[in-house]
């Protein structure tokens, strides 16, 4: 059994960015020598998520508004009593979900033709982390 | 450690459908001879996803409804500007999830009393495709 | 390879309730022997969850509140024609998801600083099952 394990850190210059995971997980694949197995891409963080989907900036416009209204900002939400002011990146967070796991065969991350890891970001300006865990033989 | 893979190919006859997956789950797993591990269920497609939940249709017809309103159809989405009509379904995905991880445990899919896994089609009438990848021992 | 699986079992008094999981999952780690790889949590009932997100009392109001928004209770669901009344504990389970994988490096769940993670029962008063499965070397 072989594992391999790196991190991530991004300090997105706006608040809210999309950053496209997919050229880094190759190379973090090839490095891990995992022919077939799982790589688990987590975000460390609960006001961010990771997702897959097409890497087309008009459907990530439309995801972009579609969370604002599922889970919008410039609400009083309760966990602003602690002085933090992202209630609705926590609430994204948990409607995209933190996590995907991506199937290696062999040697490849085995993604269909328009699929893409995508890391989405609702209270950057800050660096946060996303972990990569390959696991396989 | 052991690692199996095989591909299952959908073409919908209707745009939207729904299809049971566990008896082909089962069957696949146990060709695989994986006693103890982890089978991931995954759509190579962005416009599908796959759940678990309940073989029960009244709720099935919930879950379709409840997804029509929290991810309209028929919406103008920046996405139908390169000639798509489906950004819908790229949200629909979005929220019911693209996989599933299902436990094995002594052979068996270790699934709750109630829970069966579905493959979610909202833009079919097209071969599309589902990965299942059991690992373990 | 090793693998190890418990059940956690719950019936929580109120039908509705939140319960925090890290203690637990961390005690099963060390059970587990396991230092590099994943562990499963799954909820193994359809109408409770299983999420990773942040132990602050208000947010946790702010997710009870935005669920019942986006997964009303007292709606006269087709999943109630069967004699049950929980259509809205679907739901929620599938918005939140009913599973994470946490990873795991050195010995220790390689969560970020401010993640925990969580059992969401929206169906409770009656006995529910959890699995945790941790997998690796």
């Amino acid at each position: 059994m072989k594992s391999h394990t790196e991190y991530l850190t991004f300090n997105t210059k706006k608040r809210r960015d999309l950053i496209h995971l997919t050229p880094q997980l190759e190379q973090i694949l090839a490095k891990s020598g995992v022919a077939e197995g799982f790589m688990l891409v987590s975000a460390m963080h609960i006001t961010a998520g990771v997702f897959v989907n097409d890497d087309e900036s008009g459907l990530h416009k439309d995801i972009w508004k579609w969370l604002e209204h599922l889970a919008p900002g410039g609400v009083d939400y309760e966990h602003h009593r602690t002085g933090e002011d992202n209630g609705d990146a926590h609430l994204k967070s948990l409607l995209i979900h933190h996590e995907v796991t991506v199937p290696i065969t062999k040697g490849r991350l085995d993604l269909g033709p328009w699929q893409r890891v995508f890391y989405g970001e609702w209270d950057g300006q800050r660096p946060k982390r996303v972990i990569i865990k390959a696991m396989g033989e």
